[in-house]
């Protein structure tokens, strides 16, 4: 029998939901801006099954796909799990089969050796295939349209890795994705590979290259001529594992490390240059523009570790204010012999997830959006949150101007990572719109809300209530009807 | 654009739900009696889209279908709109085209003459396959593994009537499913026909009437002679769907009549007796059993009307206290010639939606189960109700014995309709379990709750938490495994 266990992971806004569904035509608020037409897909982490050790992170729940389909004004809802080789082993068992979060020690004997992916971090489009992704795996293939899972791909035998990032970035130039493996040699490998993958899916070429030390190399940015690492103390090792702890630990003993790559066939480890930095944490990077020879890698920054779950490796307490991340510029020139990255801070919003108008990448963006913690705001625990952070503000960022903006969500929702959407038939950068699901946490409920992209302090101009519980989720993207064959078809 | 009105139908817990889903081994707290091998499949109103008159009944919205597969101490939960032809219309449109609950003269043009059923009101197996009922339209068949819609059905042509009941009741002696449809020469007509329907799918015979005057006839009983009906003013008239007023009123100056039936073929309708009684009102059914000549009916009974969305036709205002239904028995012995038929009351619970061990039909039964409502309780109005009655209790009757049991939910939830499921092995009355939704009004969530089902004081010996948010519903029925042959190959 199936009981989950009365622990904050799985009640209130955390309860188990593991919907498979349809719903047509949503219900709505306010005006869908009615030329609109496509597809948001994002993902949440959710676990089939009770965890095998009693308690788990969310981080380590199965990945369940969520698709928003707008035309017309009208948006239908599907959402299907990304069925991993580890969620049909544990469907045929009928109950969990593996343990902690990247910790294949706790395993079931009976699963030694497969792979433990969960697809849970991000449901990205390229070449009309919908990868869901979880950055200890390869990429996981699913039909755009009706979510079935087609299974792992290994890019027709050329993708050698272990590994494939949940944060890829299409080059908006070539039209390639552009994604790295980290241990691409097996857990804890300090190996790595860069990948960049044509439109049609052929695995063009990949780099293969060492970093100093292991850690959650979650992210990453791509410029015309380059591909963008942050090297940062989210560690790892085997003892840990065998003592059972938290498979990342934070180390504030180590220094980060910018790592510049040439994005050419070719490229060799020789061929990268490596900048380093007092020590930080950082998680997901907004973007990366090159200057003549100077880069620019906007990211956000805290002094110190932003996940409790992932605790300091010397059990230094968690410090909340100093796991504040600011969107920060971290700066180098190639034409100087450097050997550290220069680093600046770009906005006073403590801010995370954050996001641009995607057909930017890689080149100088004007706006970005963020979740920004707004400390100022009233709060009203109920229902939980997403590892204990208040992400209660929309934020905005003019880079240009310096102008900010913030939205406040209220005091019992909070929401998730935002996306932007272009304005079909408009190439100006930030014309469009944000999706962006909004948890209401006492009703576990949640809205899919919609903003004027540079006017978010307007308030949404349409609140879609999902009628499904949806859990917290992670990343998400959006996909032009015409980017997805299947999808004009159906 | 899809936007439903901000009014009590369609807010709290009647917020649009309109989710079709597959989960997969839901939450469960306490234990699931392993030997429970069926399906649990019960339906509610659901309006696929914003009403066409701005607001609207409950009664009056499409079917969803929901079915609860019990295996091995799990369950995996279904749910699948009843796809009529109103439905397929709307959905295909866009928007509501049909109008007011049973009124036709509210319909967009193109509609006119479509058959106008939701399928809302039952979900009943028999010979294998699924019906979907409302009682104002044909039998909708559905497959009952996928919730698939495959249409109306007219038995192979042999249905001249329009209109087949939500509660046809299946004979346990031959295994027939004996139905029968009112208004059966169109909407209004006082005809009326008897089918009895062989478990291979047949209609084996029918018998047309006439009421003495149109009503609701919503429920009957079988015994294993006769077919008895309970005539009660819920009536209707053209005039009233031309004034726009509500389709049924109820007329206190009315008499009701008890007809009864002879069960075979070739009954004309004066081979029918109408046995009068006073004013009252009637809905459902809980049996009918014969002993010798004499037939008796349990069912409750009101003194007034218990539906204030069917007001009275001479405009008195709503009283719930005369509204509030005690199951009661009607008594005639076919030996005398009685005119009136004597009534008895038999419980004092205030109790509707009553149900036996359903291998008891036509027989007399020892136990029923109802849904009760429990004045004495505190109620905390939160989210709404559905019909504006505080369904909070499960009511046991032991009607040789005389005792009673009581169950309450709590003062923030209500139940729907109990259903009694068999003990595998055992064909001991009243042997196996009660199933039953709670509705969770605040958090409008709802569990599946399992009593032992003559000990329902004690409490659900399981309760099973459902992720997709339901509404009211109206009635279920069980399947064993080995009713449905898809099932058993499923």
């Amino acid at each position: 029998m199936t009981t989950f266990p009365d622990v904050p992971a799985f009640t209130g806004f955390n309860t188990p939901s593991r919907v498979e569904a349809n719903v047509h035509d949503l219900d709505v608020r306010g005006t869908i801006p009615p030329e609109m037409d496509g597809c948001f897909y994002r993902v949440q982490p959710e676990h089939q099954f009770p965890p095998l050790l009693g308690n788990d992170i969310a981080f380590n729940g199965d990945g369940m796909i969520s698709m928003f389909r707008f035309k017309d004004g009208r948006v239908d809802f599907t959402q299907r799990w990304a069925k991993t080789d580890k969620w049909k082993l544990e469907n045929e068992a009928g109950r969990a089969l593996f343990g902690a979060y990247r910790n294949p020690l706790t395993d079931d004997e009976s699963v030694k050796g497969k792979i433990r992916g969960t697809a849970n971090t991000n449901a990205y489009i390229h070449g009309g295939r919908l990868y869901a992704l979880k950055e200890d795996s390869p990429a996981l293939v699913m039909d755009p349209v009706s979510l079935e899972t087609q299974g792992y791909t290994d890019f027709d035998g050329r993708m050698k890795g272990e590994t494939f990032t949940a944060h890829p970035k299409t080059d908006p130039a070539t039209g390639n994705m552009c994604g790295f493996g980290y241990a691409s040699k097996g857990l804890l490998t300090r190996d790595m590979t860069y990948y960049e993958i044509s439109p049609e899916g052929e695995l063009l070429y990949d780099v293969w290259f060492e970093v100093p030390y292991y850690c959650m190399m979650h992210d990453f940015a791509i410029t015309p001529d380059y591909a963008l690492f942050s090297v940062m103390p989210m560690t790892s090792s085997w003892e840990r594992l065998k003592a059972g702890k938290p498979h990342f630990g934070f180390d504030t003993a180590q220094p980060t490390y910018l790592a510049v790559m040439p994005r050419r066939a070719g490229t060799t480890a020789q061929d990268i240059r490596w900048f380093k930095g007092g020590n930080c944490f950082t998680a997901h990077v907004m973007n990366a523009h090159q200057d003549g020879t100077k880069l620019h890698l906007d990211l956000p920054v805290a002094a110190n570790n932003m996940m409790p779950f992932f605790p300091d490796i010397n059990d230094a307490p968690f410090d909340p204010a100093a796991g504040a991340t600011y969107l920060t510029r971290w700066s180098v020139d190639l034409a100087q012999n450097e050997e550290e990255y220069r680093s600046q801070r770009l906005s006073g919003m403590i801010g995370e997830f954050p996001r641009i108008d995607d057909r930017f990448t890689g080149q100088k963006n004007r706006y970005g959006w963020m979740v920004v913690i707004d400390p100022a705001q009233p709060v009203e625990a109920k229902g939980g949150s997403a590892g204990g952070w208040v992400m209660n503000t929309l934020g905005f960022v003019d880079l240009e101007s310096g102008t900010e903006q913030k939205w406040w969500c209220g005091p019992v929702s909070s929401i998730q990572e935002p996306c932007f959407v272009p304005r079909p038939g408009s190439e100006r950068e930030g014309d469009g719109w944000i999706v962006m699901v909004c948890n209401r946490l006492e009703s576990h409920s949640s809205d899919l809300l919609i903003f004027e992209a540079t006017n978010i302090a307007a308030g949404p101009v349409a609140t879609i209530a999902i009628p499904v519980r949806l859990r917290f989720g992670l990343h998400g993207n959006w996909a032009e009807a015409n980017a997805v064959k299947a999808l004009e078809e159906a």
